[in-house]
């Protein structure tokens, strides 16, 4: 019987000015994920965490990334999936697609290799579009790819990778709720042509950076005049934590994905360190439970670490 | 006496997704100017060219400029310009940041190279001011930095240049006339965040594309859902020559600046010679003179070719 373990990373998505285009892998914290080949074709979910997941391979997000990759080869086998969750589900770092890119590339493995990597974000989006209503492919394009990632469009699926900048990445997870679904909602609908062009100068602008390894360029990019205003006021303490690992000498940072996550780039470690233990008395102070979590962008994304 | 002979180059503003950000500079069509150091503090300007551009420095593009500096640095000696304009006024090529920027390297170098790039770009702008009343640096950063460039902030100056990619560059100047405020005002002011979203992959890409030497990624990010449907209305047979243009082979291309030129980029000389002769001939068709021009993207820009 075939298997293989893997550790799947949370991911970062939007980094401030890319607003459904770019996201990026870090390497805390991570899913473990088990994923059998099996000769009959069932698909078996089990989760070994406590986040109440459904189980029903139609509704769980890895299933039905494996029903569609069984589907589209006609495949005679199934799999068993065994998932240990560590990223929490609404956190913004990316849960479900953690999920969905673990199941893509681990029936990719048992089965010999035979998908590209966009094939991989291809399937993996079923997965999204079954948490989110969205076939959004922003965190999983970073999971499969590892580093960070532009997705140019979604339909057909066409995946950028850039590079990974030696950085180190603070995130906090405070314990509020905020749906992916509202935070898509409160967004307007027309937006301001100059602060369009603000915003794709500073695309431009972390793109460039992170090409030519110019950290202050990257710096001076992440600025959102356009969805981090309007998000930010769903997240308490937002602007206080923005402004605090600024002073402490983060390059910037702001939500992740559609939040409650917020998360901050630095150079050293030591900086990285104080943003992480500034978060969490932060929310201490106003008793909401937060996690954070401290690691470099991750290059590699999801690790096959037994096959 | 000091003085200076420079070849002065058009440029392509916008780059079709980049509005307002990025600019190129290319090798056809350039001014002749030459630059004197006086003694006294007169600024001179004489324009070989029959254009009829004001000879009175505080109506000419680079004789505002060079007042700019001259009160800058308190100066007692003055200049006399002598200017041989290639670049068509009115030509979407640049014409009036070739005249700014050609003062500001050429003051610059008669003074012992005493400003930086970025402080160059910024006196070159008065001279933008005057020409269409906003002091916009996608023209002149690409004149005076060559290449192309990324400007992520034109009030502080923040130039960033890229690469320049090999490629051949096909530009149509018909003669028609579209006024840069005319194309300005026919622009929406709200736009949908949905395009925005496109726009925004597709500058990304570009950019990109651009920094990994990606050709295929270039042409594939040439594409503007923004400005380009609401402009090219204001020039004909827009859409005829750039369909053509594709068919031909060309990476993609669009509007130069505000119009009417129109630019192609191509991989091989063949392919823009080929474009060329399209392009004059769909305006010869319909009695509309044009000029038409080839070279490849221009790396170094202003070129000092006696000191």
């Amino acid at each position: 019987m075939k298997k293989v373990k893997l550790q799947v990373p949370a991911t970062v998505a939007n980094l401030v000015c890319g607003f459904d285009i770019l996201g990026m892998a870090i390497h805390e914290p991570y899913d473990e994920m088990e994923i059998k080949l099996l000769e009959t074709p069932e698909i078996i979910i089990k989760h070994l965490d406590n986040f109440g997941l459904p189980e029903d391979p139609s509704k769980n997000v890895a299933g039905v990334v494996l029903l569609k990759i069984q589907e589209y080869l006609n495949l005679k086998n199934g799999f068993e999936v065994i998932i240990n969750k560590k990223i929490k589900p609404g956190s913004g770092l990316g849960s479900s697609a953690a999920s969905a890119a673990g199941a893509a590339i681990g029936a990719n493995a048992l089965l010999g290799k035979i998908f590209t990597e966009e094939e991989l974000v291809y399937f993996a989006m079923f997965g999204e579009e079954l948490a989110s209503g969205v076939k959004h492919a922003d965190n999983i394009a970073p999971c499969i790819f590892g580093g960070i990632t532009l997705v140019k469009s979604s339909k057909p699926v066409d995946i950028i990778p850039l590079n990974a900048p030696d950085l180190f990445v603070t995130a906090v997870h405070p314990q509020v709720e905020v749906k992916t679904s509202d935070a898509r909602q409160i967004l307007k609908k027309n937006i301001l042509l100059k602060d369009a062009i603000e915003q794709w100068g500073n695309i431009a602008g972390l793109v460039a950076g992170i090409q030519k390894n110019d950290i202050a360029l990257i710096g001076r990019s992440l600025n959102d005049v356009i969805v981090e205003p309007i998000r930010s006021i769903l997240i308490p303490k937002f602007n206080e934590i923005k402004e605090k690992s600024l002073q402490l000498g983060a390059l910037g940072g702001g939500i992740s994905g559609s939040g409650p996550s917020i998360f901050m780039l630095s150079e050293k470690q030591e900086t990285s360190q104080k943003i992480a233990e500034m978060m969490k008395s932060v929310y201490d102070e106003i008793d909401i439970e937060s996690f954070v979590y401290v690691s470099k962008i991750n290059p590699s994304g999801i690790k096959i670490i037994e096959n």
